[in-house]
Parts: C-alpha cells; structure tokens; sequence
C-alpha cells in the first residue's frame, strides 16, 4: 500500500477543517493566491509569492517564509500533475474582535485541486462577455490586494445565468470599467493597449502584470487609466485574463462584437512563453 | 459527573471546526448576528431573527427556520448567564468559484461567549472618540447587511492604538461621516436627533433601530441623512450604540467635547426599559 498524498494541509498538517473562531471565515480576514500547476509545476512562483506578502504586509498579517510554502507545496504536488494550488492565509484565530490581539499565529492552507472544466475553445474563438449591475466600492487600501472580502464578486456572479456567457464585467461605484468578476479586461484601442487602472478598486492579477510586461517588450503603447464602458465598445479588440485561463480573446460585450486580432494572438503567444519560462519551484 | 453543555454548535452538533471549503472561509460569504444574553435570555430575538433573515435574502443565503435556531440556543443557554450570542450563517461549503452551486447547504455556527470587558463606567461617564482614516467603499447592495466582508473594519480597528480611546468613526469614500467599526453613531444638534443614511454603507444595528423608534415615541425630531464631520462638531451631544453595549454617551471626538445631556440620559433609559422588555426566546 503506497501513502496517501495529502491534496490539502492546515499550518502543514493534512487536515480538512479549521477552527470556528478564524478570522478568515470571521471577517474575510486573509489574503489568497490560486496559481496555475502544469505538469508538477506552478506556473509564475516568485510572482504569486511577491503578491501574498504584499497583501500580507498591507494587511499586518505575519507571512510564513517562503521556504515552508516551497516545502508544503513539494508535498502536494504529484509529477506531471494538472491542477490550481491555493494558498489561503488568514490573521489566524481569536475572539471575536474587529482589532486582532498581537502576535496572533497566522493560518495558512495549502490545497491541491483539479483544473476546472472551462468553455472548450475559450483560449482560441474566444466567449462572450456581459456587464454586470454588481458594482464594486471603491477603496484605496484594499485595491489591488487578492483579499477575501469578495462578496462583490459572489453577487456579480449570481447574476450571469446565460450558459453562454463565460464572464461578467464589473464597473465601480463611479461608473467606470474595473475588470471582470474573476478576470482583469484589456482594450486594443487605435494601436493602444489600454486598461484599467486598479488604484480604488479591483484586483492586480499576475497575467495582468505579465501582459504589461510584455506589451512594453513589444513595445506597444500602453495606457493604464480609468475607462468608460462607452469607450470600451469603441475598441477594436478585448481580451480576459488571469492566472488559470491566461487569455481568453474576447468575442463579444453584450450586442458590440470584437474581432480576434492581431495584437491579442501575439499577446496570448508571449503569455505561453513566460508561463513555460517561469514555471517551477526555486528548488525544481 | 454532569454532562458538558456545549457552547458551540455547528449545524446542530457540538463541533469547534468547519471545513476549509467552507465559503464564510473562501470569500466572506456569510451574515452574522451578535446578540446580547442577560440572565439567561437574549435581548431582541424577533429583531435579530428578522435582519438575519433580511441579510440571508439579499444574498440569496437559504436561511434556517427560526424554529431549529430557537431549539438550538436554547441548548446553548445557561440559566442566569450573562454573555454574548452569536449566530453565523455562511452560504456553505463548495468548489473555489464566486459562482455557487445552486442548493448548497448553508452553514450555521452558534457560539455562546463570556460577555467582553469593557471600559468601566463608559455607559455612564462616556467614552473618547477618534475619525480614522480608513474609510468605508459605498455599495448600496451590501449596504446595512450584518455580512462577514469586513476588512475595512479591521483595517480601521488597527489605527486605535491609544488605550483612552474605546472606538473611532469612520467617513465613507466621499466624506461622510457613517458609524464607528462597531457602532452607530448619534448626534444631537439644536433639538434633533440625527444619525447617517445607510443607504451606501455601514451595519443597520438593532440598537439603532430602537433608538429611532423611542426617538419616534418621545415625539423628537429625526433626522437621517448625509453628514459631515464639520456638522458633527457642531453637534451638543453625541452617543454611540449597539446590540452589547446598548449605548455609549461621546465625551470627546478628536478635541471636540460633548457634553452628556438630557437627550442622551432618556434614550438610555429608554433602550434598557425595551432591552428588558424584548428579553427571551419566544419560548421563554
């Protein structure tokens, strides 16, 4: 009989459940990271790594060293495996307080888990894509952080009950286009690559920051800034991305249609690249 | 040797943890209700009960008939014991997906805690009261729900370090003053009693709910509505409340002095008349 691999640890321990007085399931108290695993290996490491302890430093929340996430995750992964690794990390327990007594012990889940099934083709035709009435608030302090106050984006979700519609997209309390509710969203517009700026609201993805990258290596224009949705149905191309899907081309925001360009194929080739390059652990 | 009497329950049964998938954990995506025990009964149960269900609705959180929750307290209580409810309810365990599963079942968590410490004479003598600088995002559809997004509050609870100070206030992205990171917040200013609109942030506390109605009662003046720092140092009196600490007269916000009128001394008396009043269980 061979052991069983744990898919799922609690503070490195195989464990399936965590204690009731967690401020991440109190308050939405703690930061998270789904990172793409392919072939035994996650994709973009040292970027989701950076990510976590940004928020965690934003937040006050201690961060483990990356040494025990390197060594948890090794745990978890199977070769040649397919799937996401989540890193939850939340305050850690207590009582039931807004203010957190100091020194609290941090919790931090490490879980294996299947890819999920998305729409065939999505990566090469593209999907269509709705507007959303779930508007996001806007606050500084938050913006950008991968947090796990996201009951936006659960009431976002609710309302896309179309089969065929694969995303919805979220404007912020101003009106303004932020980013789809599990994606961020880019604009081909005149030659530009433009989208929006996450400084009061929305989540800074890591293929976000990869295709800025690579944008700027190709140098393209870019024009990070806040967008209407009447500006956006002006543009030429649109696509979707994030750390699962990478990039899914655009077909269509409500009735406006976009065509699959040019500048999104070379975008989503360069994202395969990086995503290869930067794939492994430190120690793999 | 007597039996342990629980004090947490989860879905019924004695249990100190719930499963890391567990939604409350992943995204906040929950309510929850806090609710004061005097001897043995908890204070404002049918109005508890009702934003529970007011919150449950909103999100489309299936919600426990009031009949499991009463038998359920009822096994968590002592008699003569002082303390705190407090009812969880989460949309309940499931794949990572802002999108839920229809029919999950949800998750409730009843706790009975020792009753918090706080400051001596605060109810009495008043409290000193500071504006921090976290501000509250503006999200109507979340707006006056009791929900487990609560980052905001615990990134504002961070900035009292100060032991003198016992709460602080918190304006919203445009500048309105909204509540503190646990209360709601009074003024009274040339004979009216005035308290913030909750229409695109803040908790809608019970304690509030019946300062309004004896306010009503003693035939004052109302006002609800927008209101400004500035207005809020013009103010002659100033009180704090809610479910636990029913109501705090302000001595101070900042250097701005209030004093403890007459205003503020009747309402108190009138919150522990109806405190006492709407005690017990239905079936009790």
């Amino acid at each position: 009989m061979t052991k069983a691999i744990p898919n799922l640890l609690v503070n490195g321990l195989p464990a399936g459940a965590i204690p009731t007085d967690d401020r991440g399931l109190r308050y939405g108290d703690g930061i998270f990271e789904t990172i793409k695993v392919c072939e035994g290996a996650p994709e973009f490491w040292r970027r989701h790594l950076r990510r976590l302890y940004l928020g965690a430093k934003s937040l006050k929340i201690e961060a483990p060293a990356e040494a025990t996430l390197v060594k948890e995750t090794t745990s978890l992964l199977r070769a040649s495996c397919d799937g996401v690794l989540r890193i939850r990390l939340t305050r850690g327990g207590g009582t039931a307080s807004y203010r957190s007594k100091p020194n609290l012990r941090p919790t931090r889940i490490l879980e294996l888990d299947a890819f999920p099934g998305y729409p065939k083709n999505a990566s090469t035709q593209g999907v269509r894509v709705r507007l959303l009435e779930t508007r996001l608030g806007q606050n500084p302090a938050l913006a950008g952080i991968k947090h796990m106050n996201r009951l936006e984006q659960v009431l976002a979700a609710q309302e896309i009950t179309e089969p065929e519609i694969a995303e919805g997209l979220m404007l912020d309390r101003e009106g303004y286009l932020i980013e789809g509710t599990r994606t961020n969203v880019f604009f081909v517009s005149n030659g530009s690559l433009v989208t929006p700026a996450l400084t009061k609201a929305g989540v800074a993805g890591i293929l976000r920051e990869i295709v800025l990258e690579e944008a700027r290596r190709l140098k393209h224009t870019i024009e990070i800034r806040p967008i209407r949705p009447a500006e956006a149905y002006c543009a030429q191309e649109c696509f979707l991305t994030n750390s699962l899907i990478h990039l899914w081309p655009v077909q269509s925001i409500e009735n406006r249609t976009y065509v699959i360009g040019a500048f999104t194929r070379e975008l989503a080739r360069s994202i395969k690249v990086r995503a290869f390059a930067e794939r492994g652990l430190p120690s793999q």
